[in-house]
């Protein structure tokens, strides 16, 4: 069992460290199962969600945190990720909580707003 | 003020007015001065906001609720809107109530999952 703030505190630490570039940190808050419902389909298992996080984390130039939820196992995350792009496009995150891991999340972003500008 | 159910209550009776086509219903939750933050640029004013939702709602084929999160004035939904182009895109939004109405809300979705399918 994980309580209200141990999962709260899972993805609080999950989101600094991969905002601030340490995916090893962020990836010790997921489970090896975690299925991540994404823009454009599903990421499943641990290597496939890293392999993610890593693509895109390098690209983030700032952060501005917006909101947090949490009730029970399932915690919320509302912020706008700076990119050379855009900093006002939003992202959030829906995610739940197992054993002090993140076993699901749904990822919601515009890949139009942080699609590499044209040249 | 607004208490923390009826916050919960004034977004949830706007999002099913909304999803099941009637926008004037939902925007009686809604207030005059409404600032929305959404993909590509803000919507200010009732009546963008009204033309925005009104222009979104009749590509609505059905819905899959996610997840609600309410503390005090906030309130969050995850929901997958259905469309002839998908029904597996998650979106979100975060909605700040005053005094019954939605104010603010930071509404985040997938452009490109919700583009009409290309010919």
């Amino acid at each position: 069992m994980t309580s209200d703030s141990a999962a709260e505190q899972a993805v609080l630490e999950y989101h600094r460290a991969w905002t601030s570039g340490d995916i090893d940190a962020a990836m010790t808050h997921v489970a090896d199962g975690i299925v991540c419902h994404a823009p454009g389909g599903d990421l499943t298992g641990k290597d496939t969600y890293r392999a993610f996080l890593a693509g895109f984390a390098p690209n983030l130039t700032g952060l501005t945190d917006v909101a947090s939820f949490a009730d029970g196992e399932r915690v919320a995350l509302f912020y706008y990720p700076h990119t050379a792009t855009t900093s006002t496009a939003p992202a959030a995150e829906y995610f739940t909580v197992r054993d002090g891991r993140i076993v699901a999340s749904v990822l919601v972003f515009d890949r139009l707003s942080f699609a590499p500008p044209t040249q």
